[in-house]
């Protein structure tokens, strides 16, 4: 019993997180054999809510990834629901100050360490008695969103916050709250040099570093730059695009055959 | 009102179908977005029922492509289910014999032609009063699944079965009855010449010619050597496909730039 | 304990029948509490299947409402589940010949008069303990559909054959086998003549006589007539029509307004 | 792309709206083809929550509505899910304050006007990359319910607060607040003098006008009164009075047929 | 109509009360025929939300049992959804403070008493129009979580704060509040003179005691020690308890068969 | 990869199966961790669909349980979706004849030895690319219920059908079959002379001898004599039996300690 993707997070290793925002435990299963070390339920922008968040934990549970969410606001009911259904970590939207990111560790964590209630109805299949509850402030991920011009500012406070493990940047709302249109992938300096900085004042307290992108390429240049936790595009995007391509390059290669043919 | 579909394969276009296992309306309108001519609900091999099915055909109805269902079975009660839902084309699976293809054109259509009960509550919804009933016989795709050796054998009185609008050659129990293990975009000469035979026989008495096929280059061959109707892969496949491509190429990306660093 | 209807019926009264086409407890529950004396839900032509089947009997429960289904199709798997969900009638299309009727009767009846299998998971919370399994027999409506020519000539035998409890006409596929279009409501010559002998012959043998109508007028008509189990168009139809009519009298009563106003 | 509904009434014409308690995307479908312009999903009142609603926007997306949300509270975690989801409006209970008017708009719209998170994803369906993004702040509407004396009172202030599109009247709290029992259509000279006065403050302003009605003669006074934006009581209700009024006419007509029978 | 387990409990009995985690009508419709005098939907740390609720609540709605819910937080949005969709009692977890108390309670309550808004769509089905919401303020009962040492030292604040009915004391978050792990059936000291102190407190204004236990034994002790209001474990413990224990006794009896066999 | 129950048979265990009547995934995963060696989804006579089979599967597979099915009836639609769901056995009604028990088999198994269709969506998710296939017709279980006068004189025959692994008695059934109302864990010697035979000819064969029980002593007597595969109970009977045993027990217990109070 455990965070595995804690475990390997602390193990120094960077991580590929899937993201599911079709509301089905069929698709839900499927992702979870794709290789991700972790696949997030997203039930603020994905077409989920409690119950389809269940049906695809219960399907993830026969594989090899930890199950995570977002949720879809900093409120403490929905917090505490996703947390005993077997959530190991909450990644939370909005969470621009301090007092922001006190609330959100709070409704994560038991007492002595916040007010999270006591009953992990799915959480504590995983071990014994009490034995969840034991480990469980210890083991569970506490992830806000740096996604605001005012969150950058406060980000020493909000990663001093005690119960807070990292960060996860949202670059479309990030985006909007720069003045400009949101579309993860971002090439322009300002952004950049936020990431940088967000970066390594995370990473210096040993902490995890989270940002959604939208390609492999990407991807590969945040972990270089020094993220260890990066989720890509999500579940409909990836069909969608898969979709897209298989059907572009039949009209292409038919188009092809039929010239050749004429020759 | 009527069957978009048909209407393209009458005019001499090749269409690509889309095909669902999810069981979320969803992934179904995401997929319907996506350039198919038509999109089938899989009730026999998908994760899908009848009221999956309706959520599926709900919400492709905005988006331009003829809803199709395969069936699980040769069963009147589903078949009739299906088509009242909004079906315009129905592939049932193991169509061996002409009367196995009686007995599926019969429960596709409304008397005299078959014994379908009259009830279309949800394809009625596409004119005005008995407007449906009055086309539905002419539109509607009755598509058997040729997919056995008995069934290559009786192809000629399949396709002259009154009712039959075509045939949807299935390579995975096909093989299997060819005493081979089931997979898509057979290479084997055996294979070939069945499909070559079953699209002359069906092209010469003007019918639909239809496969499942695995990819977009097997796909375009198919169309050269004569199907008009052709799926490839399904929802689950194409999105486990794409999530496999991206992983594995970030981590290699990853690995290429940890070598260029180094060097 | 027991079937309301029956005893309704069987004491002379004449009852009337609402239809579920919405797959919704919600609005099963709503239906409940109109005034029908029995409610049926449509597994064949509503949009339905056994889980909204369940949920609606679940939410009729708590009101004075006699549960009925309208199987898709005479098939013994289907039946047997939905008298188990608490089913105390059993309404089957396209019954046309006394062979039909029997293999009818017996997926309805527990040995010895049928092969239904034991197992009523919700009917038995009717009762004691073998308490349904000992009335059941007795107490269940087992309703054929009589909608084709060949049923109306084969309707002495088929009344005649044991456990069928009366007759239900649809007048839709009967129009289809006499060569029109389907509607209810029918004023032609040749169909009141069916259905005065079919009337004729189902009372006097003591049984239920029903049928499917489309307004209060014409159903006050049919019990004049003899009919006395009388469903009255559906949930989603009669929602429609107070819906066209509320929308048609607004703009009407706006129009006379303008037009009251402008003199 | 755009919406229809705000472009009709800011064209000059009343619009009439469906409500939807019945947590089912087929009654949405029928109610989105009866004629109405915009059809809300009911999430405060209603038997629905986020699943049900998606199911009801999926069903509508073939039909010419609009569709709309009244949420169960001013919360921002799912005004934030309703507008992803493709609400073109949201209606919001219980707006008694400039502050309420002002946290609600916020959580409408996105940056610089509000802080509503980017992630459209069934809203963005409609249009190109970041094309609703570009639109949505223009586009959408956000309706406050003004249903208490402070309300009333404070019904400048709330008009001028940035964002907010118009007013939507609940009469049943109005009642409860003004010390009466909750009811539809009141006929007492205080709340027509208070609907008067919404009407002139709301409409000289340019903006929506919009109440709850529960019948055609009422809605068109309304709509005489300067009403512009009109719900005349919702699905379950229309079902309900349609099934009650056809089993009252069946039984009086009968007594009828009856009573001349024996003259 | 009426809230029924409250006038048992007016009339000095004390009720058993069962509790669902399992998100079923089915099972919920068995729990309500087990005995007990009122079930609860535990949307806090059940696997439920608001569409098995009303799932649940249709189910039992033909049993001899009151329906209450424990919600997931203090928010507005979903207690005014429970009490519309047919409570007629609220459970409310971490209530710690008179204001909390005061919040809670005028979530629960219409005006004056409180700010419920009016639509009870399923609630008001008990009755004729209006008759509901004339006495469900007298009717309802509001029920506070004692669950933390603050509310404990709070506890005449809260029983004094205007609406509130009782309490439900919630062992396991006291254990945590109390700086140990959670557990139910408490034998420490400090446990039961904190009970003690609070039976006293609240029976004396002659208000309702709840308490959650896990066994029988420790029940009989709560009654016989002043609580009235017993929930015992939860549908799936039930469950699992009787599962597991089927299990092991077949194990044993089969052992002891063997050696028995042996001599 | 393979059927951990078969094993477990093979190599001379007795097993205990879990029966499953509710349809949810919760209730499902919470049977699957109560020690049964495997759990069968009933579609016949629980409250079961394809559906709810495929949530309870997802969620019992991080749970060290074998899925098995019975099937609602001898057809091969829904077989053929049970067994692509990732049932590794399938538990059928009502063969009576060994023609019964070919078409059964023949639906189980691929060809050569049946006609099952390619498409194992789920349960290909066990292994490599074909390997579930390689292996299915060995591995599945394919467990006629024996139910019947009938079936027991046809036993030789049946159990000497291809692909048959052994048989499944259903006493309700046998009962009824028999003349007698029908219950579970039989006294009469007329039954237990049949048990002893069914036994006796079964394992001869090296086959599986299976019944459903309803306690543990009957269960262990069923094991001592003979059989190897036994069902007790349910997921809802357990539960309601210790729902009304807790009850019942804390009546008592007050009873018992307000009389000892009085001494």
């Amino acid at each position: 019993m455990g965070n595995e993707l804690k475990e390997r997070l602390d193990g120094g290793d960077y991580c590929l997180n899937g993201w599911l925002a079709i509301p089905s435990g069929f698709s839900a299963e499927v992702m979870a054999q794709c290789g991700w070390q972790s696949v997030t339920v997203d039930l603020q922008h994905g077409v989920q809510d409690y119950h389809s968040l269940v049906s695809c934990f219960q399907s993830m549970g026969a594989h090899p990834v930890t199950p995570l969410v977002r949720v879809p606001w900093n409120e403490p009911g929905i917090i505490g629901k996703v947390l005993d259904a077997g959530a190991w970590g909450v990644i939370c939207p909005m969470i621009n100050t301090p007092e922001d990111a006190a609330a959100f560790a709070s409704a994560c964590l038991y007492p002595p360490h916040g007010k999270r209630s006591n009953g992990p109805i799915r959480a504590a299949a995983y071990g014994e008695a009490s034995a969840y509850q034991t480990i469980a402030n210890a083991e569970i991920l506490v992830l806000p969103m740096i996604e605001t011009r005012q969150a950058v500012e406060n980000i020493d406070a909000i990663l001093d916050t005690p119960g807070i493990s990292g960060i996860y940047v949202g670059p479309g709302d990030l985006a909007f709250s720069l003045g400009k249109l949101p579309a993860l992938d971002r090439e322009e300096d300002e952004f950049l040099a936020i990431y940088e900085s967000l970066i390594q004042k995370t990473r210096k307290r040993g902490k995890v570093a989270g940002i959604h992108t939208g390609t492999a390429a990407y991807s590969a240049r945040m972990i270089k730059m020094g993220f260890n936790f990066i989720s890509i595009a999500n579940d409909s995007g990836l069909m969608a695009r898969a979709a897209r391509d298989v059907i572009r390059e039949t009209h292409e290669v038919v188009k092809s055959l039929s010239s050749s043919n004429k020759e």
